[in-house]
């Protein structure tokens, strides 16, 4: 079989397709099938179409909430506490964001906090979304417990990323990260690489340090920077968890690993409308002055270019939009399966 | 001599007298003693009174607005532009939040850019502040070129740090970290003391990794984490200095170095209430079960205790203001020559 190349629309159009059949309603099967897409084309492959079958499952199971309604808990000029009733994270975020856009015309800046949610996928699809609005979009999200508390070796914090994107002159500058060491998906990578865990990256059940993907896996993952990452991923927690109202460290049920209970996490975003402080032309130029002195400066041996923040996505999500997808074996397998049980025809 | 201990409303009364006399209107000389004092009292001795003698240097030398005005440059609901018209940043950053707080009461959330404005020392001081009236405080500030983007070996970002703090049922939880590997000072401790700079914190003048102090004092520090330091230190240039309109990246004069130059740096604020998204008292009720969870996970072995982040700082100001501000020889001279300076009786 090998690698083949699939048009970015066909394969969107198959994710919404497939949602459809398992009772998703078809304009938030869209909202979904383009936050995988996104993932998938910009080289995340994590948050693409290799989550369909768990999201699937949850759906089948009755543990994501198919109306996709949502339901304003709270507000007042600048804020909104919006509960997502269990509806999918992607679902409940797009229709919240658009709530809060219409706020934060008036006022400058909205601060939107959801509870009652589910995993929403790549952090960068919602603040790209807000970016493309001429706004600075953040979030962040409390997730599930795979990281330890700097000290400790039990894992309390998940990989809490957080999300931050602003408009430019020909784009979206954007940051998405984990505040733990690596995303646990690297993990499993390597394993099935055969390959050692980096040290520093991860302890065993014991609190050792381990190099052993197996035991790491058992383990836990360390926070990027030892006490600046823990901080970091403490934050979020209490931003996207506490604050909203949703499960928060190890309370929230593992969105892969749990198929019994609901999941209930939290998100926090945070709106600003960028021609409030300074006319947006300004802001873009200003930042294309910032962004060039960036681009021009001498190279370290070892690097042939010095990106700018999220910049190698970007190029990524450019090319898979003029020469489609790169759909792997397995992942291939995986979509003619979906195909075959959803009777939608397969994109590969 | 040997070391000495202050008490912290001797030293504060000390340091709000040598700055009025120098010209400093007494009211804005307390803001910035308190604000001194805050960061002597946690252990960050880097902005506390070893700043003395640079920020009465910059004073007279007419470098800063001695006044402490500031002015609304423009507003709406939840958005405030302040003009520090090059007051010190301590004055400017307290006086505009003072407004900004009025505002959030109404609105829930407020974002507060500050330009034209000066170093404005420990962000905790100003995150604390706000999570005091029962806020989430986040701020970030643009600072003097002392790092290199990730894959170059010139400066072009500051140190860029960042604080958040919230409100706990005893306190107050703060995270004040810079993106940096270490914050610049450590330097010139390590050199001070004759002890080489750990591997992957610097690069030399030429791009080559270093672990002399002099080479990396004369070269670039880098960003923690790599890329994610990098791209949180872009952001924070983007948001205290791109979008208040003042001067961002390497257009920024050296505080320390360049006295010929205003400094002009801008700050960015966000302020929550709280109140508008969960009752108060629920959310810190939430936030303790976080706290105790964390406290009490099995700790890896070398570590005698968890912290909580920003606990090991707000340990260290209630042992100061109990016992005093311990104060090293070096510290004791130079408040002596300030004292004699300005006629102003010595705490020491």
């Amino acid at each position: 079989m090998g690698m083949k190349l699939v048009e970015w629309h066909s394969l969107r159009s198959f994710i919404q397709q497939v949602f459809t059949k398992a009772g998703i309603p078809e304009g938030d099967a869209l909202i979904l099938a383009d936050a995988f897409v996104f993932a998938d084309m910009r080289g995340v492959r994590s948050h693409g179409i290799e989550r369909m079958p768990n999201y699937l499952e949850r759906v089948e199971k009755g543990l994501i909430n198919k109306t996709g309604e949502i339901r304003i808990l709270s507000e007042s000029p600048s804020t909104l506490l919006v509960d997502a009733c269990n509806s999918l994270g992607s679902v409940a975020c797009v229709k919240s964001i658009r709530l809060a856009s219409q706020k934060v015309k008036e006022t400058g800046c909205v601060t939107l906090s959801i509870c009652h949610s589910n995993h929403f996928g790549a952090a960068a699809y919602y603040t790209n979304m807000i970016a493309e609005m001429g706004m600075v979009g953040f979030t962040c999200t409390g997730a599930t417990a795979d990281v330890a508390p700097w000290g400790s070796y039990e894992r309390y914090l998940g990989t809490n990323p957080f999300s931050i994107s602003v408009p430019t002159l020909d784009g979206i500058m954007n940051l998405d990260m984990a505040t733990s060491v690596q995303a646990k998906g690297k993990l499993r990578v390597l394993k099935a690489r055969g390959e050692k865990v980096p040290e520093g990256w991860c302890l065993d059940k014991d609190g050792n340090p381990t190099t052993d993907p197996d035991a790491a896996i058992a383990g836990t993952m360390l926070p990027m920077g030892g006490p600046k990452g823990y901080g970091m991923a403490a934050f979020i927690d209490i931003l996207g968890g506490v604050l909203s109202g949703s499960l928060f460290g190890k309370y929230a049920p593992h969105f892969v690993t749990d198929m019994e209970h609901i999941s209930n996490v939290g998100h926090f975003f945070y709106i600003l409308d960028i021609s409030h402080i300074m006319p947006l032309d300004q802001f873009k130029r200003r930042l294309d002055i910032f962004s060039s002195d960036i681009k021009s400066l001498p190279k370290r041996e070892g690097f042939d270019e010095i990106y700018l923040p999220g910049e190698i996505e970007a190029r990524k999500m450019t090319q898979a939009k003029a020469e489609g997808i790169s759909i792997d074996d397995i992942a291939q397998a995986r979509l003619k399966e979906m195909a075959n049980k959803y009777d939608v025809i397969s994109p590969v």
